[in-house]
Order: structure tokens, then sequence, then C-alpha cells
């Protein structure tokens, strides 16, 4: 559908009126991306003008169109704010993407969550930058958008041909992007950037198509409208100079003839009210003390449980849903489950987009260790403050046979390096159980650890659970020595208290259960009961874990020392219980440690 | 180049043995792969004994073709072991590539190598599987090679339709990877990769082809020869059951004409001799004490000039060379320079693959909060033990108006759970200069963390460092508290020293100048001798970093206290010696907390 010529008209002017913008306020804050802002100028003015239909006073409904901005990192964010500020404060930015390549897997979580969860007319775009799209993750995601037939979203790739630091490798060939996207099982359209009227027309082509996602080609030229800037290099990131920016702002004024505004159309509101607060399990944990059973599994049964709970409760897996137990979710809800396949980031990415604004209760799995390849998107996902929960499986050497590629023993030191992010550690398949409902019902970022091999069940199903409260499972008045666990060895600290209880050596054990926040009163108060010994047993390298938040917990305590047993290096393959004792953090181990910290 | 039928015959005979000894091996391991080791076992006798040149004796001679294994986890290692025996015993595992979609990036590395730096005739080949091709890594290498011309590489997509936990989302759509490739730039060539004959054929016609790359798309079958297992599902990683072994086995014998094994074809010998240990710089570093400079400049000189001091030294950069500096490098060495673009996997795994066998000195440089993009590569590089050097500028609130995204804030967390690897943080130009020399002469993965503001010069030119060895900067009889910074806290623990000298509080400062060996001696003796108490301070959040790494160090000792200060939270954008305040790691918070552990 093509605009009328006032419109088109007006539409340029805005357009204009956006380039002068976000000039005026780089210029004041010595800071921003003038030239970035400026080749995108019509591509948002037509989207936010024609195309998208939203209500500009409620920006977070849940009917209005998407639109998120993948193309600019957060230094841009002054000019763009500045722009926000023209589109009458439209905070239409509901993941920060800041970082580049990211925007696309989000917002192919919102489109999801449109067409399958919500069922919404709701569209969604993302303008995109010619640089991010060298990132792998925007081919995640592409590949992802059109295997799932995602006819509601737009990706606009903004080619400017110029990077942060020179020419980008693919410069103005817009037909190898064409190319690619078709490859890639986008319906795809190339267009002059600057061409109003053409850009009207894409979008409402883009509306049309079914069971394909649409990508836009845009020819554009960075510093556009600015002479001797416009496609010039060592431009980016650069506000003009003080004494060129009138006159470059005369020039562009020169070329607006109307003084109008246009009102975006409203959104049809056909979402769905939904509601995933409070969240309840039907029944308490079904296990019985002794009972043995992995915690990955107790993990799948948990999740198949919730989504019984509440119908917004969603699971993805990356190609690992046998091994991380989440085709127990897929086999009760079938269709609240998203098989990401082998793209870690792109699963974050669409967790986080599937997240935003409350329409669903996302849980990720995968093996913690490849956990790591989204540390990118986790770290961003924790800016953004989005409500996810990720499930890493298989974590350190009781994995086992697979070898060390498999093992996480660093995924502590991640996910504890992530402001505000809950990271769970169950111990059993009651606590399992209590840390998913819990993950489900905390905000921000939740992780949970799982371990491959099965362990003894060791709480009632009454016991309660919170976050950052730890458990001391064993305990006596002769205590000599606190030792910590989590996971498999917890069971290891709770044999060695057997075994040196014959010897008359009483030990203290304790399940942190959170690993962040840490119960650090429960820590202090039983280490100074017993002795003033803690020993911190944990299967992870000793960087970032467990013995190193314990020792800057006490650091300042002067009668508490701490020994850590952790993983001392690169594992090899084997069994479990054997790889366990080779690496130090067997029952076994646990007795030298306590009998030696006792000598001293 | 076809060979004849008696050649065809024996090496469809050797995939057929190598089958066999998959199917053997893992059921007396009862763990592997044999499934997937039988579709790619035609491509294998074909590389192995028509297509490759090498010498089998020598498997690590300069001058052998290279050969990636990308699609086998370490799971199918036993399997694979096998072949390798069978192989006799070729080591062609330059790099541990276990999770996925890591091999291609390595293997554009090493043919970057062959091309541009050996200029030598030595091939690579890389063996893929069809689920990996799910991760974006995969397509940032291929838009590399196709940008690089690297037509000395060969990629080889096993398509045998089946994943971990099911089918692919390509499934056997052969077509849509031929024009995904296609897109990418690549000569593409479609092949049954049961069929030895067309499999010879387009290896063949591969080594014609000038200035692109090859991909030859296999069709495979998973479980290939084994009835009732062939392309059906749940048969991932799982051995043959022991009493159907036998009559399998009978079966694919029964296959087998020959018991004639091939002599692979010797390699051209004109790899050139090389020397890279012992580098040393032409001159000791020029800055004078007071001299304002940013290490992150002081690192890019440096690299230039240790570019001089040997010609194997090469930089890479992710788009951001103007920001790190790396320019600096470009412009006196453009022939050893590689821009990666904005794809931070790939550019570390092509500098892992540069590095391989000795071949150069890589160092890759970026925002060092992009290298969390890189988590997964980085940990895998460390599993396999190659030598790489990574630069990571803009850490820390220091960043300033670019905002949290730009800021690294858990770099060293990530870094410090890294086996083996040396983490140098400067804290002058002085400093840095040996650091990258340092790392230069240094195995295993060692990392550079530089800093964006301008900092002083406070060491002089004959200062000598070594890695693990601490610097006392600032001590007398009187101190009462140790200060332990790095990089720009340094700087506000000196000024912080100054202004306590004031008010007669005296204090040691401490620069560690590694984080990573710890130099735990220095820290305890200084400790010690300074009233027990540590004051750390960091740019950097507080878990895993440098307070994590003291408290950890000094957790057995009674007599020390240690407190610390590190960026809480996610910051906001702002000035960078505000932020410095705003975050509680500037001189004026280090005085008071010098002052409040001093009272208690």
């Amino acid at each position: 559908l093509s605009p009328d010529a006032k419109t088109v008209q007006v539409l340029r002017d805005m357009a204009n009126r956006l380039r002068i913008h976000s000039i005026r306020a780089t210029c004041a804050s010595s800071s921003g991306h003038p030239t970035s802002c400026s080749s995108a100028a019509e591509i948002m003015s037509v989207l936010f003008f024609h195309t998208m239909r939203y209500k500009q006073e409620d920006p977070e409904n849940a009917d209005n169109d998407r639109f998120i901005l993948s193309k600019v990192s957060q230094a841009a964010w002054v000019s763009w704010f500045i722009w926000s500020l023209l589109l009458q404060r439209l905070s239409f930015v509901d993941v920060a993407t800041g970082w580049l390549g990211q925007g696309l897997g989000a917002a192919c979580g919102m489109a999801y969550t449109g067409k399958y969860f919500d069922k919404a007319s709701y569209r969604v775009f993302c303008l995109m930058g010619d640089g991010e799209s060298s990132e792998g993750s925007v081919w995640e995601a592409l590949a992802f958008a059109s295997h799932y037939n995602l006819d509601n979203l737009v990706a606009i790739f903004d080619v400017n041909r110029l990077g942060h630091s020179g020419a980008l490798p693919l410069e103005h060939c817009i037909d190898v992007y064409q190319k690619r996207c078709e490859a890639f099982g986008w319906n795809t359209y190339v267009v002059d950037g600057r061409d109003v009227e053409a850009l009207c027309q894409v979008f409402w082509q883009a509306s049309q198509v079914k069971n394909k996602p649409t990508a836009v080609v845009a020819k554009t030229f960075k510093g556009r409208g600015i002479p001797s800037v416009e496609d010039a290099e060592n431009w980016h990131g650069k506000p003009m100079p003080k004494e060129r920016a009138d006159a470059i702002i005369k020039l562009i004024e020169s070329q607006i003839q109307t003084n109008k505004n246009l009102e975006p159309k409203p959104p049809i509101e056909d979402s769905p009210q939904i509601n995933i607060m409070d969240i309840e399990m039907s029944s308490p944990p079904a296990y019985k003390v002794g009972e043995q059973i992995a915690t990955r599994k107790a993990c799948g049964l948990a999740l198949a449980k919730l989504g019984h709970a509440n119908d917004r409760v969603i699971v993805l897996d990356g190609d690992t849903k046998n091994s991380t137990f989440s085709d127990m979710f897929k086999r009760e809800h079938p269709e609240r489950f998203i098989e990401c396949f082998i793209a870690e980031q792109n699963m974050v990415s669409v967790a986080l987009g599937c997240a935003t604004r409350g329409r669903t209760v996302a849980f990720a799995s995968t093996f913690a260790a490849f956990l790591t390849r989204a540390f990118d998107q986790i770290r961003m996902g924790a800016i953004s403050q989005i409500n996810i929960n990720l499930i890493g499986s298989h974590c350190g050497v009781s994995v086992g046979e697979d070898g060390p590629s498999q093992m996480a023993l660093e995924d502590l030191a991640m996910f504890r390096s992530v402001p505000n992010c809950t990271i769970f550690y169950p111990s059993d398949a009651i606590s399992t159980e209590h840390a998913v409902l819990l993950a489900a019902n905390t905000k921000g970022m939740c992780y949970i650890r799982t371990s491959r091999p099965e362990t003894a069940v060791i709480y009632t199903p009454q016991e309660s659970f919170a976050i950052g409260q730890a458990k001391v499972v064993r305990h006596s008045v002769n205590d000599k020595v606190t030792v910590i666990g989590a996971g498999v060895t917890l069971h290891e600290a709770l044999a060695a208290a057997e075994d040196l209880s014959k010897e008359d050596i009483s030990i203290r054990v304790i399940d942190l259960f959170t690993i962040k926040p840490l119960d650090v009163t429960t820590i202090v108060s039983n280490a100074k009961a017993a002795g003033g010994r803690i020993i911190t047993v944990e299967d992870h390298y000793p960087e970032g874990g467990i013995g190193e938040a314990v020792c800057a917990a006490v650091s300042m305590e002067p009668d508490i020392l701490v020994h850590q047993l952790a993983v001392p290096g690169v594992p090899r393959s084997g069994k479990p219980s054997e790889l366990l004792d080779m690496y130090g953090v067997s029952a076994r181990h646990i007795i030298v440690a306590v009998k030696c910290i006792l000598m001293n």
C-alpha cells in the first residue's frame, strides 16, 4: 500500500528532523553516533509513523507491535534517546541489545510468542546493522525464524557499508545480503533505504506473506545528508564538529517542507490476558528419602509438573532434550516446547524475547558447559533485567566418560559474575523441584545447575526451601569442622561424615542450596560453632566457585579458616566416582582434609 | 582425477573396516558413537588414503595436509581413537574440537597461515557434522574463508540427517546446504557420501579451484550399513547391543573384497623454516616516569615493536583496531594483520588455528567485554593447550561514556576459570610492554587486560618483570594496611596513599602485574608486615576477580583479614573518574576503607 504524496513528504520531513536532533544531541554531549542514526532516519520514520501499530501512550501494551533496535551499541544511546524523546518517549526497548548481533534472536522469541503462544496480531520489527551481520548469532536467528515460519517478523538490514574501524567485508554488495537471506529461507526485498515510498511498500508486502519471515535489505549511507561525511570513513561514533553543526543543520532544514506530524495506527487488541504470578505446584514433591534419582531428571520432571501449574511456562532446549530430560516437559506440553537445535546463543536470546513483557515463564536448558557459548547473551540479559531461567545439566567431572569438553567446571564462575543472578545448585530431587518452582517465581535471571549421576533423596517432601537459605544437613554439639558441599559433593561430604564418626570425629555438613545469594549468616554461625574451620568441596574449578565465594564471605572473620577442595585442572574422562576421587573432591579426600585441618 | 577400479574397491574395503573397528571398540567400552563414525567412513577412507598428502610417520610435520575433525564430540573419542590406531596412530588432532561448531574456524586459521604466512602447498580439510552447522560460529567461519579467498581449504558437511536428540532442522535437504554455502561464497559440490569414486573426484576438483574455498555437501546415513539402525532415530551415541554386534560385523565383512591397504601421498616440502623461540625486543621500553599513556595504547605500540622482533608475530582484531590500537601493528606490518570483523568466536578460533604447530605467535584483540562472546572457544583452546594470546581493552567502569554493555566487569572471572591461563593486568605503559613480550614467550593461553583512560608511567625502563611476581610499589616500616590494586585502581591506591600520608597513616601498595598466577608469597609476607590487613580494589565485579583471588590465597592465614572493594552491580555510563567514585573503587573509597579497617 503506497501512501499519498503528502504523507510521503511528511515522512521525509520527519526523517530529516530525526537527523537534526541526533546531530544536536550528540554535539551537546560530545558523544554518540549521529552518522549511524542518519543512515536509518527514513527507515525509522516509516516504521514508527506509517507501518507499526501501537499505542503511543502505552508503550508496553501487549498488543503493540514490537521494535528491536539491534544495530546500535549503548554508545549510540545518547542520540537514540533523543529520538525517543522526539518520538514522545516511546520506551520501545524491551531488551538492552547494546552489543551487536543479539537483537534478532530476541526478536525471534517475541515473534514466536506472538504467533504460537499469544496467537495475536502484533508484529515484530528488528532494525539491524550490516556490521553486526558478521556475528554468527544473526545466522542462528535467521535459520530459526524460517524453520518456525515466523511470518510476523521483519528484519531490516541497514547496509551503510562502514563499520567501527573501516569498510565492512561485503561493503555495498546488496545482492550478497539478498542471496544469504534467501538461502536462509527468508522472503527478501532489496530497497533504497532513502526511499520513503519504497519502504512503505515493502513493509506492506511483508504483512501479506504467509509462513516466511521477511528481510528488508536497505542500501543506505552513513552520515546521509551531511556533506563530506556521507559514506566517508573515520566518522563512526563521532559527533559533528561544533563549528560545522549549524551549517549542516541549516542544509538539512532547507529540505523540510512541512511541519506536520503523523499519528501511529492503533494496535489490534487480541492478545490474551495472562497471569504468571505466584505459580504453585499442585502437590508437594513425590520422592522418598533414600530414593536414587539424578537432579537433571528431577529437573525434567519438575518442569513437566510446573507446566501443569501454569500454561505460560515454556521450555527451550538445544538438541540435548534426551540428556537434560527437558523431553519430559515436551511429552506433556509439546505446544510449549521450543527445539532450538545446536545454537545456544540464539536459544538464550529467544528465551529472553519470549519472556519480555511478562508473556511467558521461560526455562532454557542444555549441558552447563555449552552455556559458556552464550556468555555475552547472558551478560546482556542481566543488563536488560529480563526474567529468564537457565538450566545447565552435566556439571563437573561427575559427567564421567564424555570427557572435559562436556564437563562444566567454570559455569559457577560465569553465573556468579552476572549481577543479580540467582544460582540454584540442588543436591537431591526434592530440592531440585523447589529450585524450579522458586526460579519460576523469581525476578531476574536464574540459573539451576544439575548433575548427571543418580544421588539419594535426602529431604522429606515437607521440607521448605528459600533463596539464600542454606541447610545444615548434619550437626552435633561436638562438631570440629564444617564441610560445605553441593550437588554430588554434598553426598561425598555426608559419606565422609559417616566414616569420620566411626573414628569419633564429628563434622557439620552444609548444603548451600543457592550459591548466589550465599547464606553468609548460616555459614559464619555454624563455622564458629564448629571450631572455626571450613572445608569447601565442589565439582568445579577452584576459581570463582563455591570455595572462593565462601572465602570472600568470611574474609573479615579472623576466627574462621577455609580450606578449598576443587578440581585443580583439565580432567580426563573416566567413571564418575573414579574422577571425583582422582581430582580430589571425593569422600576420601574430605576425610584427609578434615584430619589435616585438625592437626594444624 | 578418478582412481582405477581396484583402488576404488580398496577404499571401499578400508571404509568398511573402519566401520567394523568402530563397532568393536564401542561395544568393548560400552560408550561412543559408532553410528556417527559409520556415516563418514567412506569420506575418511578417501581423504586419508587418496586425497591428503602427509608423512604417516611424522604427523606434526609442517608440510603435511591438515585434517580437522569438527563433527565429533569428545564422547566419540573412543571410537575415533580406534580409527587412528588403524590409521597407524595418526595424531592428526591439532585442536581439541570436542564441542561442535569450532573446527571450521580453526581450519580457517590454518588455511590462512598456509596461504599467506607460510605460502606453502599444504591444504586443510575439515570434516563437519550437519548438527553443528546450526552454530553461528560455522557461518562466521564460512564468511571469513571466502572473504580471504582460502582456496586451500575444503569443508566436508557430513549430512546424516540426525542429531543428538532427533531429526535436524534441514534433515536431508542437501540443496539448502548447497545454496547457503554458495551464498557464503564457497565453491560447492553435492555428493553421495557413500560413493568413493565421486568423493575422489570432488576432492580433486577442489584442488583446481582458485581463490575460493570448497564445500563438499555429502549426503550420508547415520549407522550406514547396520540393518534397522541406519537412518533410524535414538541411536546417537549408543554402541551396538553386544548380542547383535557379531551378526552386524559379519554382514559388513561380507562386503569386503580385498585385504590391501593404501599408502598416503607424500607432502610437498615447501614450508619455511621458522623460529618463534626466545623473542626479544630490540630496545627497552621508551617511556618516562610520569608520562600519561593508556595501557591499551601502550599495548598497540608494544605489538608493533614485537612485530619487528619476530616476523611470525601476527595480530587479529574484530573491527575494533582503532580503539584497541592494534591498528598500530597493522600500519607497520599490514601483511601480518588479520581483520576478523565483528565475529569474536571466529576470531579466537582463527587465532588458535594460526598458532597450531607453532607456525605463528598470535595475538587477538577486541574490547574485553566482547571476549565473553568466545568463552566456549577460549575454554576449548585451553583444553587444546595451544599458545595464543588474547587482549581485552576497555575493561571496567573506567570505560566511561560508552555504558555497561561495553564495560568488561566479568572478564577476570572468565579467564581465571580457564586452566593454566596466564592473566596480565598491567598498570602502566612499561609493564604493558613487558606483558606483551612475556605473553609472546609463554606457553598456553595468555590474557592481557588493558584500560581505556590515560594513566601515569610508574616504572623506569630498567624495571624487570616476571610472571607471578608482584611489585610492592609503595612501602615503609610503619605501614598499617596493604592495598592491592591493578590497572586504574593501582593509581587510585597510590593517590589514596599520598593523601593518607598527610594524616600520618601509612599504607603499603602492591601491583599484582599477573592476576594468575598470583604472587601469594609477596601478598602474605607484606600483609603480615603491615598489620595483617589487606584491602583489594578492582575495576571488576566482586565475583571471581582480584578480591576473591586474594581471599582464597590467604584463607588459611588466621592473621590476615581482607576487605574487598569492587563494582557492586550493573553500572551506568558517565565520566570515568565519576564512575570509579560512584561504584566505590576510587581513592576516596580506599581512604574510607583504610580508616574503617583500622578502627576494627
